[in-house]
């Protein structure tokens, strides 16, 4: 079984690798660059969960155009990354349509390395509200690939942490053995994490539900 | 209405454009760049065309990764672009899954600037046979578009020419008034068309079929 796992570095794409790792004899990873504040961070994730895990092949893209459209706080330097706050509502950080991207690019990779599975840590419920994370739309989008492919390319794909709260994504990570020391999170730092964005404050509670203290530093105290 | 029409420079978006022109009061192009071995000549297609239109903005945007990801011979220097044939099976030409991206970005760009709807001049029947030209999976798409956007955004997908045959198409440019000089279909050459690619023998079939003589020229001799 061959999987391309969508590895950002985060502790979702983590614990998805994870899963792969069990799941398939071959695992290659795909990582976006597209002008996102904490990019280099994200980088270094990437590398360290890579090399944690055997891997045949990366393919690290430039998406950048992501950044000329914007309408976003993540690629966008005009807008601020709002702190935490449990307003409903899609937040600024949402990335319009960005999970789509992720996946189609993935889409003509597999083709072309004749891959089985596509691996996305996208969570549903336990997470910020960004529509491009709805499992409707991974079968929507599974659909339209299996369509928009040749006949004989038959690419499956998995959402294994769709409908897991962020501590079960912990406990579970932990039990696979997954190096959670080498995910990070953070909207807004590269170095130590700023604890405050939506990303960070979902991460935290989520390590207090689990029972467990997060292995990265931050630069607010945090009474685990 | 607004609309964004994906513009690569070829017959089919061309006629697409001058359909969009009909429908929205305010255009907007988007045009890709991947490494295809006519780029230069797409993009030069392309000014003119949104020249000849009026257009509230256009959006350019460099999918190069698409050559790193290879797998077709429009983006891979080692395989060579064949010559038309009656065979069945997806051409070599056939870059994976590569309309798709185009909708994507598309997508996200309609996202942010509020657009209603996204054109694309893909052609089903009477096409190469590329596997992201049925109207099913444009269907499937659309749905993904809809289920992973925000709630209040509503994005149609319209494919108005998918059903037509190239003589059609050809036909209904002139009635439109679409200027069919300013296109290109060649996948070999940037100045003067080979006459003999895929994409040239299915145009200059269709100018003939349509009792029509095609404005551009040819490096070999063409009985009109």
């Amino acid at each position: 079984m061959k999987g391309i796992v969508l590895l950002s570095g985060g502790m979702d794409s983590l614990v998805t690798t994870a899963i792969a790792n069990k799941e398939c004899n071959e695992l290659f990873f795909l990582h976006l660059n597209y002008g996102q504040k904490t990019e280099v961070r994200e980088m270094k994730s990437f590398d360290q969960i890579k090399e944690f895990y055997e891997y045949k092949d990366v393919l690290v893209v430039d998406v950048s155009y992501l950044q000329q459209i914007g309408g976003s706080s993540l690629t966008d330097d005009k807008m601020e990354v709002e702190d935490h706050c449990k307003s409903s509502g899609v937040p600024s950080s949402y990335v319009p349509f960005r999970n789509a991207h992720l996946v189609t690019i993935a889409t003509s990779w597999a083709e072309v390395i004749k891959a089985d599975r596509i691996y996305i840590g996208a969570v549903e419920e336990d997470s910020s509200g960004y529509p491009d994370c709805r499992e409707s739309f991974y079968k929507a989008l599974e659909k339209a690939i299996d369509l928009g492919t040749k006949d004989e390319t038959n690419i499956k794909l998995r959402t294994p942490i769709i409908h897991k709260r962020k501590a079960e994504i912990i406990k579970l990570g932990a039990e696979l053995g997954a190096p959670l020391e080498y995910s990070w999170s953070c909207y807004k730092n590269n170095e130590i994490a700023c604890g405050k964005c939506d990303s960070c404050v979902l991460r935290i509670n989520a390590f207090k539900e689990a029972g467990l203290k997060d292995p990265i530093p931050y630069e607010i105290k945090i009474d685990w």
